[in-house]
This record gives structure tokens, C-alpha cells and sequence, in this order.
């Protein structure tokens, strides 16, 4: 087999067999193709595209490049979630505990934060000495006690996929659907929980910007978790404007302890009501929708959740003072109220452009190498739809540096559209996808 | 300007402006732009294909990327040839000395053989000391003393098409019509003639398998040598089967001789008739075409032109008996008369399988490092249309290696289709190209 024959098959439009694709996966993952070769494939793939079959078998070449975690050893049926990615995404600290809480084991490998969006690690490490880095036995030990456990990616998980990701990342190769579906679901599917809800977010601060592109990133993400044997549902949710109304790891924390004591956003609340549900029924922990949200909005009123986050703080070796009185999270010299100018209502609140100023406030990382301030960032204190009078505030900004913070009160005053009421309110979930079906709400 | 939004321009079907073409070339060559970006860029060229702006521009940009042959030194309207390759291709050789001898300066810079195709370089070279390698300033000396020069490339013409080329050879990015015409047209620009004839071979023996391909490739480096302010034309011609009835360096040599003292095969014979006289009309030296063929006739019938090749070897330190009499040229141990065991008519005779069989004898380079055994090839003793009775002799075999001929005298046998008579007869010219229009005969 040669590598210029599968770079000219897909360049005019054929087919890659399942040979085919393992060899160009196994040998570049082994150093045997040189880059050049594999970036002209992708562009390949790219304008010609990959059909399912393909897709799910580059998935399966990029499972089978590394390390599979193998969680045979966890009782019980094991749940695990992925979001494409947000700002202000908070969801996994709430709802791991609450699933959790439900009897439910979560498992859970996350990342940290890159550009605009947020990672789930970086907010754990708010938390005095929370530590992300488990073995692989500790991750199913602690599983086993406490159903829940929430860490870095092992080193050596689908080694292919983040070779292919770096040389997609600067050749312009990233944005296709099979590409971008394969990527992520080979990261899941090398860890052998049981059941995956995938949050595919869309609009200004996702990676899809537009519905349609989304559904069609959820199917075939489903497809692929369904045709390698894992069950697999995908929901479409809104990210036009953050979730939640924190962002910022510290920040975000402290939210999510409110929402685990019921006294948080609501949307942020309301989305991991129904993400929790269809994990509790795949899981079979519950009969039908009505029943797991009632189970889940117990663990809110009776704390149980809350009650499991601290046992989860505590398992990975955290201060759960810092749970118990979220004061002691690290916290900025400067907070600056951003007023409003205008009165009206809010019609647009661009997601993205307020991760670029968590960003800019040092909340984020703008390469892998940069270094986070944990206590940096933005609460908002207006979302779309609410009212606003002129003097209202907008939002708070969180920050250590005054002078950034002043640019940044500037931006999200532009970035904030305040006007007439929008003629149709905002949706959260705007559909679910199964093996099945695509259900549009 | 950053190369990620040159290929993602690109991925997304837009026209490259001259600067971003220009910023690639430049930094491609000079090793700052790496090569995954470039091959992932080729591809999204490949596929979306370039502009007759953007093609124009490319080949400037590849033009300028190393020295320039500035040949105004050199006294009238100088011409230049260039053929796609062939099998059996050799024109030059009998071209020149002809166009020269009309007291046109005919200046050549050749390459070598690579694959089926022989090289110019390779073939002169089977003439004792003749030397290929040239100053710029013996090029323009012996052009204006004799009208006539062929030397091997200076080491930093285009340096940027040799990268890409390296590159597109690896990465199934070659066949595209943009990227052909520039990288040929590149290096015909960099040499400053004044007029340039395009022998545009299509066929079996060709890079070009189908007429309107050639015709495509054809008009887009007329458009390109126009667009440069260079006079151009190309012709597109039969590559079905070998040129003339040499393959292999001696023995193309000893025919062009022959085609020289008007005892050649005609095919050949008419292609430099043809060839010549639309330079003769280029450079300005008659006035229609049938004066031009009337003079290039007239350099054959009072050996002008053979006294030209003598004087070119004599110019370029080559031994000139080795002219006066060809049996001195390198000659192999072993002739081998391949017989027909069919009769009826030459339908076909493939031109690339006959190119493989005179590599296989050592005729050829597999790769640019491979050693060419001068003596050794093929001489066609039918050729297409031509009657044959058993035993009729189809191919003489030159080699010095008596099993290689035996597997090739096999080969040949196959590669002669004899059958019932073709119903048109072949065409060697079929048709020609200018900036104006293009005529199919």
C-alpha cells in the first residue's frame, strides 16, 4: 500500500477502504508518513468528504492508536458527557454530582481551556489542592466508592487524533463535520464507559455557528458512538450567549455550587435537568423522563448533589472549606460594574466576544503554554430578553489588572445589543438527536 | 499575512490575490513556510483550481524566485522549444541545427531523462565530450557565432518549481493544468528568448492521455508565455505511439542524423518542418509559412543543417567524428530481431509500454540517480498502419544484457496490436494553438 495512492483515491472523490485507512492512520501515528503527505489527504477529505462508513472507521484507527481505559471494573452502567464546547459552560460540575447522586457512576476525562471556551479542569483547580491527575485504578476506585470521578486524559489516549488535530489546527482541514466528529469521538470511545450524551452547542461563541451544521455534527456523532456499539444521544443547545451567567474558572465554581444548591441560573439549572435525564435513562435507572427529572431535582432540594460534589473535592484531594464557603476561591483585586447607557431590551449578547474578554482578562489561555488567572472573569448580570433601564448593570468584570479591565468595560458595553424585544424568545435546547431520529423542539 | 488564510481562502474555492501568491512563493522557497501547509494548499489548488490570473501570477512568482538568463546579448529574435515529453522525442536534436542553419538563433537549455521519456542532455551525450554544462556566457558566445546552443539548466533557474514540483510529486497534486502549465512556462520565462514553440504531446506515451486535455494545457501555457509578453504557439501532437523509430540514446542519436541528411523517418522528419517553420515565422525570418518549409527543406537537401550539428558538437568540445560516422557511438553487444507471429495491420503500439521496455534495457532513469546504459534500446521496425506478415521483423532489440532483452522481446510481441486495419489512419499534427484562436485539423 502506498501513501500517494490514498491521497489520489480521495482526491478524486473515491472511497478509502477500512485497509486504507488504518494504514494512513497507524503510519503517520508511527512517524512512517511525513506530514506533507497526511495534509494533502486532509485537504483531500476536506473538499471531497469521508461517507459514514469511512468516518467511523477513521474513528475506530484513532481509538485503536493509543490506550483504551478499560472500566469493566466500575459496577454498574457508566455514563459520560462531552460538550463541543462553550463559554460560561459550567455543566459538567453540576451534573456530575447530581447523576452521581441518582446512583449513577460518571465518568469523566476533561480538558482544559483553549482560546474563548473554558475547561472543565482549570475551574477544578480553583479549588485548593483539587487534584485532575488520577491513575487509571484511582479513577475506577474512586468511581466504585462514590460513582463519580472527573480527571485529565491519560497521556497516552488516541495519540493519532491529536497528531491529526495539530496539523489540522494549521492547515486550514478542522472545520469538517467528519473530521471534527471522528476527533471527538475517538476520545470517547477509548474511554469504555457505557452510555455518552454529546452537548453539541451552536450559534456565536460554538464552534458551529448555525443549526443546521450542528444537527448534522450530532448525527454523525451519533452514528458513530451507535455503530461502535455505545449508546449514544445528542442534544443542540444554544450558545449565542453564554450559559450560565459566570465566566471564569473561579468564578464558574462558584456558580455551580449555587446551581448544586439550588439557587443558581436557570438555564444553566434547566440544562443539566435534561442532559441528567437522558443519562439516567441510559443507564436504565429510571423508566421514563418525568421520573429521572424528579429524581434529579431531588438531589438539588435534599443536597445530595451538593453533599456529592464535596465527597468528589474530597476524593481528589481538594480543600472542601473552598466547596463549603466559596469566599475562599480565589478572587480579584478589581471588581467594575458595567452600566448601561441604553434602556430597551436585551436582543443579542454575543457569546464568543465575551469569552474573548474572560480571555483578555486572563481567564483563559491564548496558547497551551499561557497561564490562567483563576480568579479573572465576567459575571453577567443581563441575558437576553431581560429588561434593561438606562444605569442598569449589565455585567461585573473580575480582574487584576485595572487598565485591561477598562478596555474590556468598553467591549461588552458594544457587545451588549440592547433594543426593541425580540419577536420570538430565546431557546435553550433547540432539539435531540438519536440513533433513531432528529427531533427539532 | 498569515499562509492559514491562504489556504483556507483557497479551500473555499476564492481567487488568491498577486501578493498572497507571491508571499507563499517567496516564503516556500526561502524555507520559512513548511511543507504540510504548502502540499494542503496544492491540494485545495488542485481541486478548486486556479485562475488564468492567479496561473499567470504563479508562474511570475516562480520566475522571479531565482536567477534570470538574460539573453539580450545575443543578437536577433532568439527561439526557444519545448516538448511535454514523449517516447522516442527527438526533435531537438534535428530541430535546432535546422532552425540555426535558416540563421535563426536557436537557444535550448534541456533537461535529462526521468521514467519512459528520454532526455535531450542524456542523448547528445552519447557523442564523445560533448560537454552539456555551459556558462551563461558560452551559451551567448556560441549562439552568436553559430546561431546555435544546448547546455543543461544553470543551477538557480526557478528554485521555487523544483521545490513544488518535489512536493507535488509526493502528494498527488501534479496533474492539474494550472500547476503544469506554470511550472513549464516558469522555466522557459527564466531563459529570456523571444519566442517560444510548446510541442504539446498526447497520448499513450504521454502526460497527456486525451486531446482535450492537451488542448486545455496547451492554451493555458499560450495564455501564460502571451500573458509574460513572449511570443508563443504550441502544437498539439501524436504521442500514441514512439516518435520516429529510435528509442535510446545512441540510437536516437544516429537518427537524428539520419532525419538531418534526409534519410530519417518521416514522422520526425515532418515534425521539425513543421516546428521550424512556425519559428522561422516567430523570429521574424519569412514571410508565410510555405517559405519557411521551403528553406528548412533546403537545409537538408544541401546539408546545412548536418554541417550546423557539427559545428554545434565542435562548439560544445563533443569529438565530431563521432558524427561523420555513427557507428562509433556507443553500441550494445546483443541485437535482437523481435518477429511477428500475427499478420494483418499495426493497430496500436503503445508509446509508454515501448518507453518501459528501453528503461528496462537501461535506457532509462528509474530515479534521477540511476546510471543510463547509452547503447542500449529499441528500434521500431513497423510502426502504426503498417502492414506485417508473419515473420516480419516488428522491433529490433539493442542491449547488454541478453536476459532483459528476452523479457522485453516478449513484452514488445504484446505490445504490437495487429489486427485489421485501422479505419482512419493515424495523424502526427492535430493541431495548433496561438493567442488568437485555437485550430483543430
Amino acid at each position: 500500500m502506498r501513501m500517494y495512492d490514498i491521497i489520489k483515491k480521495k482526491r478524486d472523490g473515491g472511497e478509502l477502504s477500512t485497509d486504507e485507512i488504518n494504514y494512513f492512520v497507524e503510519n503517520y501515528t508511527n512517524g512512517k508518513i511525513p506530514d506533507y503527505q497526511i495534509s494533502a489527504l486532509l485537504m483531500a477529505i476536506y473538499l471531497n468528504k469521508m461517507n459514514k462508513r469511512e468516518t467511523l472507521d477513521l474513528t475506530k484507527a484513532m481509538v485503536y492508536s493509543g490506550d483504551i481505559v478499560d472500566l469493566s471494573k466500575i459496577n454498574g452502567l457508566k455514563v459520560d458527557k462531552h460538550s463541543t464546547g462553550g463559554v460560561g459552560d459550567t455543566t459538567t460540575i453540576v451534573l456530575g454530582p447530581m447523576v452521581a447522586a441518582c446512583g449513577v457512576p460518571f465518568v469523566k476525562m476533561s480538558g482544559r481551556g483553549l482560546g474563548h471556551t473554558g475547561g472543565t479542569l482549570d475551574k477544578l483547580e480553583s479549588i485548593k489542592d483539587f487534584r485532575v491527575e488520577l491513575s487509571t485504578e484511582e479513577f475506577i476506585n474512586n468511581t466504585n466508592d462514590i460513582n463519580i470521578s472527573i480527571c485529565s486524559q491519560t497521556a497516552n489516549i488516541t495519540p493519532a487524533d491529536k497528531k491529526l488535530y495539530a496539523l489540522r489546527d494549521v492547515t486550514a482541514t478542522v472545520e469538517n463535520i467528519s473530521l471534527i466528529a471522528s476527533s471527538i469521538m475517538s476520545k470517547k470511545l477509548a474511554i469504555e464507559s457505557d452510555a455518552i450524551i454529546l452537548d453539541v452547542k451552536v450559534g456565536s461563541g460554538a464552534f458551529m455557528k448555525n443549526l443546521d451544521d450542528a444537527i448534522n455534527l450530532g448525527k454523525e456523532m451519533v452514528e458513530i458512538g451507535t455503530g461502535y456499539g455505545r449508546e449514544t444521544i445528542a442534544l443542540v443547545t444554544n450558545m449565542d450567549e453564554p450559559l450560565g451567567n459566570a465566566i471564569g474558572n473561579a468564578l464558574e465554581v462558584k456558580e455551580a455550587i449555587d446551581v448544586l444548591k439550588g439557587n443558581g441560573p436557570d438555564d444553566l439549572h434547566e440544562l443539566c435537568i435534561k442532559l441528567g435525564s437522558i443519562l439516567l435513562l441510559l443507564a436504565k435507572r429510571v423508566k421514563n423522563e418525568d421520573e429521572a427529572k424528579f429524581l434529579l431535582e431531588e438531589t438539588i432540594r435534599n443536597r445530595s448533589a451538593y453533599e456529592k460534589f464535596i465527597e468528589l473535592v474530597k476524593y481528589q484531594d481538594g480543600d472542601i472549606n473552598y466547596v463549603k464557603n466559596p469566599e475562599l476561591l480565589p478572587k480579584a483585586n478589581y471588581i467594575i460594574e458595567v452600566k448601561s447607557k441604553d434602556e430597551g431590551y436585551v436582543k443579542a449578547l454575543n457569546a464568543e466576544e465575551i469569552g474573548k474578554c474572560a480571555l483578555a482578562l486572563g481567564a483563559g489561555r491564548e496558547t497551551m503554554d499561557s497561564k490562567i488567572d483563576l480568579s479573572a472573569g465576567i459575571i453577567l448580570n443581563k441575558k437576553v430578553d431581560d429588561k434593561v433601564e438606562i444605569g442598569d448593570i449589565l455585567a461585573y468584570i473580575h480582574a487584576n489588572n485595572i487598565d485591561k479591565a477598562k478596555e474590556v468595560e468598553k467591549k461588552i458595553k458594544e457587545i451588549f445589543i440592547i433594543g426593541d424585544k425580540n419577536k420570538e424568545s430565546k431557546k435553550l435546547i433547540y432539539g435531540i438527536i438519536t440513533k433513531d431520529e432528529v427531533e427539532i423542539f
